[in-house]
């Protein structure tokens, strides 16, 4: 029961779309990740999920619209819908999901970690 | 599925001790509160609580320590532990938890907000 400082998390990985765990609770997981260029297009059929952008910014495309996201905002993408994100420069996001959730959904691919490090 | 600007949205109240959903997810709430002065002592039963600093800072109390959290600065309280925060400037604060979970938990009282208000 200790506290986690994010900025003191980040300083501990510099990989692009490999997402860390930082915590867990109630089945979910809260995961940290730092993001630049496009990530592949994927949905979660049973997961929702939620991002928050800690610093920098980025866009969550849908294939009807997007979201463009700044530091301070989240967004929850509900299961089922079909997303990607996209970061024109580096972005450091936190996450909350189900323990359960894979980061490329129903696309798989060689870009899936299939275990996240907990750090 | 609009963003959520965490600064606009603590905009829109100002009572310490209330807390406001702002989004829900795979059955939890992601809840906003502003914090000041000490809260009452109780725990919850069936749910874990995560709590992060968005501006200031507060004390986590527990019955045989205590946690100074910080400006992003993230603390999970698990099921069954007793603990009381305590913030000495007003804080502002997020947290994630189950949608069941109650600001009081097993203690109840005058303090309970049995139904948050969405924003």
């Amino acid at each position: 029961m200790n506290k986690i400082n994010l900025a003191e998390k980040f300083t501990q990985f510099s990989a692009h779309w490999s997402p860390k765990i930082i915590a867990e609770l109630n089945g979910q997981h809260v995961k940290l990740g730092r993001i630049k260029g496009e990530f592949v297009w994927h949905r979660h059929e049973h997961e929702d999920e939620l991002f928050l952008v800690v610093k920098g910014s980025f866009r969550m495309e849908f294939r009807d619209r997007h979201v463009d996201l700044h530091e301070g905002e989240l967004l929850v993408v509900p299961r089922g819908v079909e997303h990607r994100p996209v970061a024109e420069n580096e972005c450091c996001i936190m996450m909350f999901e189900p323990a359960s959730t894979l980061n490329t959904g129903n696309a798989g691919g060689p870009r899936t970690v299939a275990k996240p490090d907990w750090i």
